[in-house]
């Protein structure tokens, strides 16, 4: 399949939505007219074999596609701002033909539509791999409209969005390291879990939500509400303090840990993946908030310690195996 | 090497130098404040063993970083806006280590400093081969302040920027086609042709001169004069007729071309990845531009061919093999 054909393939399935998009695939570039007076844009790669499993039936172009663009998209609302454009380069492996390119670019679409996303250009390469790297753009009105890593302030609480552990979990069913009915996972919820981690959905609307009621502080979560708090702790220059107990697991979370020997808190602190938004906020914002779990509080750095996460459970300071407390 | 570590080394070897830039490397999301009312975008991957040969010791990384971001710019210089940010994904072979991420940023840095470009963010994911896409914004004043390929009218003169077949002249040097001595080529310029294919340069001033000098209609020269000709006929919807003999040829093209086989005027049309500008221009623009080898006219399409592109040798057309001069 020679690129020019793959790029044909590729520009067939776009539907672009957005009438700011005034010269869109078929120039050098495309040209937007700006939804905001600042650019807010970040870049995901996906690599099949690293991000998703090789060979597994479940990782189907279509999921590909979906999973590329999630991902980028987590980012956007994990800024706070809607989604704006996406800009997707595809590097095509020789095991794939048109009708995988066709499923793969329809699985993005069908997330674009959902959270109006326009797929404004793109870039389609033939290589030895399947890599997908996806460039978002979303538009901000203002520098204080945003949610930020290095505005968490002592006397804050700490709050999630929706349930944790449930990409992890269903990782772990993929991988087969958890056999669903030996583990006693409600089959219906070993669905739910497996699907979570193929096609996470980028929480946007919560993002914008969040802003728009006074939160000025926030992350997604993709490597676990452990590892993102300390991202948070750095940037910010405090101690996040995290009940582990507090947590909200996703339906199943639980016998799929106890079936890995893991756990359950620990897995929804570390696993990763899941997509939601990890907040800081004063009690006087918290308070009006809708949808937040709140799992913790802001503290002033304790020398010699520095910043950093503290972890509790039973309300006794813990620390996980091999997790990193301290930013760098 | 971990992803983290990764990303520090390729965050350390970054230098922004753009007071637009609001919020850079570190936090989810860049935030950059517009330079004009439009954004101009485009995507492009780079795969070593695809786009660069693959064990051959000028394909360093700090090749691999120039000339990723070099392809980028080059689809600005065609649109005719000047770069501002770019954002770049790394995806890096199991043989890369840490100094080989760092020269391949340092290359890219060097070139980004050359453009006035600034790198705002990234992304940088182990995988199983090189992959590089770099997403390059360049901002506009306006609509009509562009090099668009759907302006060419009966009428206009064809014209190129630079010289062309250097590229694939250094190509094939690079390639072993041509020994360098038997083709009787200077080795200086020699040097200078596989340099011109290792590290292209975008022609990012030529292309914001020619839209202040009323130029509208542009591409980029990627994969050769010949078939880059036939876009702008297909989206401006007439024909473009080309005169081999005035194309302007590199130091040292005609050699290697003869050592090839190849007729080379045929090498400079179709060998591609010259990174120049085409323009079409009406004649009473044409004539004030300076800079500019003047190689065609635009034609109104004949029934039954419709668009394409006409070739002619010594006043007569020729078609070359296996080249499709018809639009779409």
């Amino acid at each position: 399949v020679g690129e020019r054909a793959l790029i044909r393939t590729f520009t067939a399935g776009l539907r672009p939505r957005d009438a700011r998009l005034l010269i869109g695939p078929g120039d050098d570039a495309a040209v937007v007219r700006p939804a905001g007076s600042l650019a807010v844009t970040s870049t995901d790669t996906t690599v099949l074999g690293v991000h998703l499993p090789l060979d597994d039936p479940r990782a189907t172009p279509a999921v590909v596609g979906h999973r590329s663009l999630g991902t980028a998209l987590s980012d956007l609302a994990a800024m706070g701002v809607p989604a704006g454009e996406a800009y997707v380069a595809l590097t095509v492996p020789p095991d794939w033909d048109d009708d995988d390119v066709l499923a793969a670019v329809a699985g993005l679409e069908d997330l674009a539509r959902a959270t109006g996303t326009t797929v404004a250009g793109g870039d389609v390469t033939a290589g030895p791999a399947l890599v997908v790297t996806v460039t978002v753009v979303g538009w901000a009105a203002s520098e204080d409209a945003l949610l930020r890593r290095d505005r968490a302030l002592a006397g804050d609480l700490v709050g999630v969005t929706g349930t944790l552990g449930g990409s992890g979990a269903g990782l772990a069913i993929v991988l087969g390291d958890v056999a669903v009915a030996e583990a006693a996972v409600d089959p219906q919820d070993a669905d739910t879990l497996v699907e979570r981690y193929l096609r996470p959905l980028p929480r946007l609307e919560e993002g914008t939500a969040l802003v728009a009621a006074g939160v000025r502080c926030g992350i997604d979560l993709s490597d676990g509400v452990a590892a993102d708090a300390v991202h948070v702790a750095a940037a910010s220059g405090v101690v996040l303090e995290i009940d582990l107990e507090r947590l909200p697991r996703q339906a199943g979370v639980d016998p799929v840990a106890l079936a890995l020997g893991t756990d359950p808190a620990e897995l929804a602190a570390t696993a990763g993946e899941d997509y939601e938004l990890l907040i800081t906020a004063p009690p006087s914002v918290a308070g009006a908030l809708t949808g937040v779990t709140w799992i913790g509080r802001v503290l002033e750095p304790e020398a010699p310690a520095g910043p950093g996460v503290r972890l509790l459970r039973g309300g006794a300071p813990v620390v996980l195996d091999g997790f990193e407390h301290r930013a760098d």
